[in-house]
């Protein structure tokens, strides 16, 4: 990335000074909660309202333009209707703005009309160097400063995400929060008048907060540097993208949404392939794949032991590891013999290792299948993770014994979850765990997830999490040989 | 279904009195959890324990034999090691007993030897007149009388789920619950050696508490009498299956596990087609078809007018519609006339109709979208359901404005439910909501749901549901003219 793009982005995720130009003292427009967010934001960038109808915004003195400000902005929020953003750039370039974030919608997306404004924007912004995010966004964030644009609150954490889409943007950020998952930086790209897809995904590969890059593609307007960029990032950090209009009833609504260039989606495939970006198709999956890579060795084959606390979920994970793609072999015979140690007599002896209801060896039945020469993965299903509280409700006579019973049983299990952790390393194998609890509910899950190995709800995700582990490994072994 | 097996069914959901065989004091044993359970459930049903090591269990005076308890019993729960099922069955022989649940595991599934003991239970019980659930299975429960052997402590509600694993039932059971759902009526069916899938799923259907039946199915043992069965019912209540064994690889864990006779996915899949069952694939799939059907009216074709606050959405929907098979057909000049009348004048003007931000008319929107000649289901996404508390945090001078802004919003909301769920009745076309919040976060999404309109996470559930009515309607379509 050039030096001074990489600068400029600097400016756009973490100003010393803003101004957000349509700042409001109406709730409901837009330009209300952006000045929320902007002004609620560290100490340490300055914010100004820009609103020549008003003293003050939210209790701040306002100004008529951001010509009046009596400080240097590098930072300008535009959020005012369409045919005025010409002259606020305008504004900004006499100003000497750094970078800008255009929210306003009513551009390229809406016609020609709208196109042509767009490209006077675009003019005007490069006359003064101004790289700017939008138009037709719905903001940006870095949690590493406390700076928002946009809403939600998001927390802390190693994502980072670019959405050619600000609803769905929106919607993904939202699923990521529900199960507790926190970002570095996000971005909604909106129109992709000036700084595009492809910009934010080469600084998010050079962020240190930045473990791992999502990204929602309607289409992308820089295929061949995309391809590039992408080789040489997925190397060191994964980039996973979930990519719409798989249908042409879908690529045509894109088409219309943001103006993208869709083009086939078979060539979206073979592209991504090339260049190692893990293709997703439903926004669980985002998190899904992305939490296990973020500590999780990578397995290297696709041949998974499965242990299950029962046979219904042996089947349920031996279809779905089949159905992705992935091995379950036969177990050697030292496997085996080791196994029968940890497990009762009825036990499977086989691949899928079906417990048969009792889960006492669970722990070392997992390292016992992680050193197995033949296993290169392996999931667990149902046989971590006892909840601190019963589920049962007791009666007085049973209430004690129960409780003290569980109290024992679970500290138990919790003195086991270091050593499963330290298999995992030992023999550098993913481990996946799809329990019937949670980290909510489970002092021994939360212990894991704590430690980076996290419980997924269903065998069948955990699966599918697998085999994406599986190919993204496939392609670092294949590409570093070239 | 005879009258006779209704009957004995009724002693294993409703006995009136139960003994427990193999009641114990120590936590840890199945038999302490299935005592508590029964002995804490309605008073009206009394509770016996059988333990000939003991006075009493968990404070109740226990028998050594079935055959000692000073009153006639109903149902006898076997939860002892295999080698002893044979002479208790004999005892409640003896006593007359009406009805068993065989927990204990060690039969057929562990080979000759447990077969040969299995064909014994069922010879003895046979002779007494009794019919059991299992052997190898996790219990049962019936919520209308507050009765369960298996733990999680369901509540009650309209479906009713016979599963053939037990710890898969438990899954879905723990699935259900997390997302609110109730059940009437649930059994783990276990060996089969003698009640069958098949019967309890007649049973169900002739259960007044129970609208949905839900089934988890490794392999049917009768297959004629499923077909004919399953094609009698789904014409008045929807039956929903999920069947595992999808890979050879999965049929033969399925093998191993209760030896059922698996047989070719294909022959499956025809079945179930043919007697109007709906298969689906994964477990959440259970409750977000069974949501729909509770309340919602059946499609009268597969063309879908989709509703969304913004083109990603539009997108997404579009996409997983025609993944789905389903259509999403251009509006006519009438619809789109009247949806102009209550949107901005940048939407799409098309379908998927895309407000471009604008939730505001998102309700008489999506009236007139159910009122479209040509539109047999609508979906919408991201466009109802504004969180009760906001989630942006506010600073002292926009936290006033901002509070009383959302409460006039959510209030404005919450007045137009009624309608929408007037038009779903007029109309009598489907309406599936799939929303960014939850009925947690929003009253409107929670009085819908208390209206049976439920709302989806995600626009790809919501499109998979629609598609699953789909099909179902169209079967019972066609097989009402035959």
């Amino acid at each position: 990335m050039e030096q001074s793009v990489a600068r400029q982005l600097d400016y756009l995720f973490s100003p010393r000074s803003v101004a957000v130009i349509g700042a409001s003292n109406s709730p409901g427009k837009w330009g209300f909660n952006i000045f929320n967010r902007t002004v609620r934001t560290s100490s340490d960038i300055r914010v100004y309202p820009i609103n020549p109808n008003a003293e003050d915004v939210l209790g701040v003195k306002a100004y008529r333009s951001v010509t009046e400000v009596p400080e240097p902005i590098e930072l300008a929020v535009i959020v005012i209707p369409p045919p005025a953003v010409p002259a606020a750039m305008e504004d900004c370039v006499q100003k000497g703005v750094k970078a800008a974030v255009v929210i306003t919608a009513g551009f390229k997306e809406t016609g020609k009309e709208g196109a042509k404004l767009e490209e006077q924007v675009v003019r005007i912004a490069k006359r003064g160097g101004i790289r700017f995010a939008g138009p037709n966004c719905n903001g940006h964030f870095n949690t590493a400063v406390d700076f928002h644009t946009t809403g939600g609150g998001a927390k802390k954490g190693p994502l980072a995400l670019v959405s050619q889409s600000g609803n769905f943007g929106g919607h993904i950020l939202q699923r990521g929060a529900a199960r507790g998952t926190g970002f570095s930086k996000y971005v909604s790209s909106g129109n992709e008048a000036d700084l595009h897809l492809e910009d934010y995904i080469e600084y998010f590969a050079a962020d240190k907060e930045t473990k791992i890059i999502l990204a929602y593609v309607e289409g992308l307007r820089d295929g061949r540097r995309f391809l590039e960029l992408a080789k040489k990032i997925t190397k060191k950090k994964p980039i996973i993208i979930m990519k719409v209009g798989r249908t042409e009833e879908g690529r045509q609504a894109a088409q219309s949404h943001t103006g993208a260039l869709s083009g086939s989606d078979e060539i979206y495939d073979a592209a991504f392939h090339q260049s190692g970006v893990i293709r997703v198709d439903e926004v669980d999956d985002l998190f899904d794949v992305a939490l296990a890579l973020l500590r999780q060795p990578l397995p290297g084959g696709r041949r998974v032991g499965i242990l299950t606390s029962g046979g219904g979920f042996g089947v349920v994970a031996t279809d779905a590891c089949r159905r992705f793609g992935l091995e379950v072999p036969p177990l050697v015979e030292e496997t085996i013999e080791t196994l029968s140690k940890y497990l009762p007599p009825r036990w499977s002896h086989a691949n899928p290792v079906d417990m048969a209801g009792d889960t006492q060896g669970s722990y070392p039945s997992l390292g016992t299948l992680l050193k197995a020469p033949n296993i290169d993965a392996v999931l667990g299903v149902g046989c971590v993770g006892l909840p601190s509280q019963d589920t049962d409700r007791y009666s007085g006579a049973a209430s004690d014994r129960a409780r003290e019973y569980n109290r024992q049983m679970v500290e138990g299990e919790l003195n086991l979850v270091d050593g499963l952790i330290e298999r995992v390393d030992r023999y550098n194998k993913p481990l996946i765990l799809t329990s019937t609890t949670s980290s909510q509910l489970s002092a021994a899950i939360a212990k894991l997830e704590r430690n980076g190995i996290y419980g997924y709800p269903t065998p069948e995700t955990g699966a599918k999490v697998l085999a994406y582990l599986v190919r993204y490994s496939e392609y670092i072994r294949e590409s570093g040989n070239n």
